[in-house]
């Protein structure tokens, strides 16, 4: 495909409406964020000395993204497990999240078997599957939800339910403290992006699909920090499952203590990198100061690199913002490969052989 | 550099004695693990709530490793911090420890000044520096040592040091349960390691050598789960800072996800990334059986694969076992490559620039 800015290209290639989907991202936000404060959560949980949240792929996203935007805020430890286990210090002070959109992810359903055993407090999110048959034969509070907003019905396209539903229950939790009014606020700015990054706009005045277009051929390499760290991992997964794309994240500052010395061998990564620096006025100052300086390193290794600045007034609109860029861009760059970006027959494919087993 | 089995040729690379400081990793792991043991460590820290490891670079590695290794043994959640600040729940019922190998890493010290202010726990593990000085100016107990089986002086060559200290420490503060008689049994099989995969050792029967040749011209791509994780982070920080290699690390099962939709493109991956499994027995049965699918679905897309199948009788062995490979393999590619390891000037370079802002 060459032209990002015909509408009937794009529609004939995206067979499974992955683009309504990113339309919604800000509708879904607002859904689950409203049903989640409407309902029940663990009467104790305020009480738990950690929480973890548990979720593979596009399901362990929220939770990235959440653990990262909190680092500052909660007042007890997170940790996203994307693993069959749960660490051995889960116990009944512990708030256990599942999250699975289908809610049959095995590894998922291992982990609330786990939390069972574990006398843990237990809430879910999930669109149904076995994890709501678990939820409510064991009591369980947790968001059994319709997903409207997601008409693609991927897991990966359905991360406003899966961001805002971990935030409502750390909120009502009171584990951190977000108003209604940040939310609405957050919402009504992801909003403007997706506005402004679709496809209605042309590629000469649009962000999104200049950025596509320089991805195109290229491996990109998404580097972050803090807060946005859990954003940077969930545009690698979007560039892999929708632009079936290889992608890679590394973090700053810990990068600079090695990832500079690796770009030398093989010489052929000199053509295929392409560093996209996500870079943030809400950086804490010495990690700010260091965007440049590595930038500026990765050029002289004679590797292409590219910044976003965000634009986003507050870390939670950043999150939503690199939410819509990444969702964006990986479909974008789908449909430059000329790719519907909805099949994903490797997990698929693995699904199956390892349900033989 | 064509034959691995020079010495006369590989001492003449290794100007800075490298392949000394991994001969010595036995004797590392020893020494810290019998000094630890006969310090002090902050008479409360059995009743900490959580533990904190606060490091760069290769003084994260250890943390690192330690953290995969005890998730399934550690009574309280343990999390490894590469930033400048500590998470927003560290308070007075937090251990802290700082591991810096120089003692004058700008982020360790940030965290250093943190931890003092909320009154967390404090132990420092360094060779010196400004964190020596900070320690004994607040009083905090530390294992400031001297790293006389570490000829090379580089942290990354030092990692004997800084897991058998995290490990010593989190075992006297009652955390986990691990005997000198463990210890020593690990060390021991570390030590035949050394010498199976040493220099000594001709490629045709060195596992170390023949895997570094498989991977010259490559990207390798290091795959682990779940006590193994950590090692796997190692192995890419050694390939970038010896070998002047890039390298990856993913983690099974949670690429299983996203990772093998995202082989596709650009197609020049295929000919440049090696995906290197490390195998183990021990790791839990579901996740075992998913490397043999893993490893067709990588091939299918017509990418190189090798296994490293683990010899370890334990966890903690292969651990060890782990390290030495890592240290090995990255120290013959540097040696393929016809690169001394010991320079890092882009790391040197970055903080220089870093110094003057």
């Amino acid at each position: 495909m060459h032209s990002l800015d015909s509408l009937d290209e794009i529609n004939k290639l995206d067979t499974g409406n992955v683009l309504t989907s990113i339309e919604s991202l800000g509708a879904q936000i607002r859904q689950a964020w409203e049903e989640v404060r409407q309902r029940e959560v663990p009467a104790a949980c305020p009480l738990a000395k950690n929480v973890i949240v548990s979720g593979m792929g596009g399901s362990a996203l929220g939770g990235r993204i959440v653990d990262s935007l909190l680092a500052d805020r909660a007042r007890v430890p997170i940790e996203v497990v994307t693993e069959y286990n749960l660490p051995n210090y889960v116990n009944k002070d512990t708030l256990v999240i599942l999250s699975s959109y289908s809610g049959n992810t095995e590894e998922t359903l291992a982990s609330a078997n786990e939390a069972l055993n574990r006398g843990a407090m237990v809430y879910g999110v999930t669109t149904g599957g076995k994890l709501a048959d678990f939820l409510s034969e064991n009591g369980f509070d947790g968001y059994i939800y319709d997903p409207k907003e997601n008409p693609s019905n991927q897991p990966r396209m359905g991360l406003g339910y899966s961001i805002a539903s971990v935030l409502a229950v750390l909120s009502k939790c009171e584990f951190i403290n977000l108003l209604d009014s940040e939310m609405e606020e957050a919402i009504q700015e992801a909003e403007k992006l997706i506005t402004d990054y679709g496809a209605n706009v042309p590629e000469n005045e649009n962000v999104a699909k200049a950025l596509a277009r320089k991805l195109m051929g290229k491996v990109p390499v998404i580097i972050a920090s803090e807060h946005l760290v859990g954003s940077a991992h969930t545009f690698k997964n979007q560039l892999n499952e929708n632009a079936k794309t290889f992608g890679l994240i590394f973090d700053i500052p810990e990068l600079n203590h090695h990832l500079m010395e690796g770009l030398r061998n093989p010489h052929e990564i000199k053509n295929i990198l392409h560093f996209l620096f996500l870079d943030s006025p809400h950086y804490s100052k010495r990690v700010g100061i260091r965007y440049p300086i590595t930038k500026e390193v990765v050029e002289k290794n004679d590797i292409e690199t590219e910044v976003y600045g965000t634009r986003g007034s507050k870390k939670i609109i950043e999150i939503f913002e690199i939410l819509v860029l990444s969702s964006y861009v990986s479909f974008y760059l789908a449909m430059l490969y000329g790719l519907d970006p909805t099949p994903i027959p490797w997990v698929d494919h693995f699904k199956t052989e390892l349900s033989k087993s």
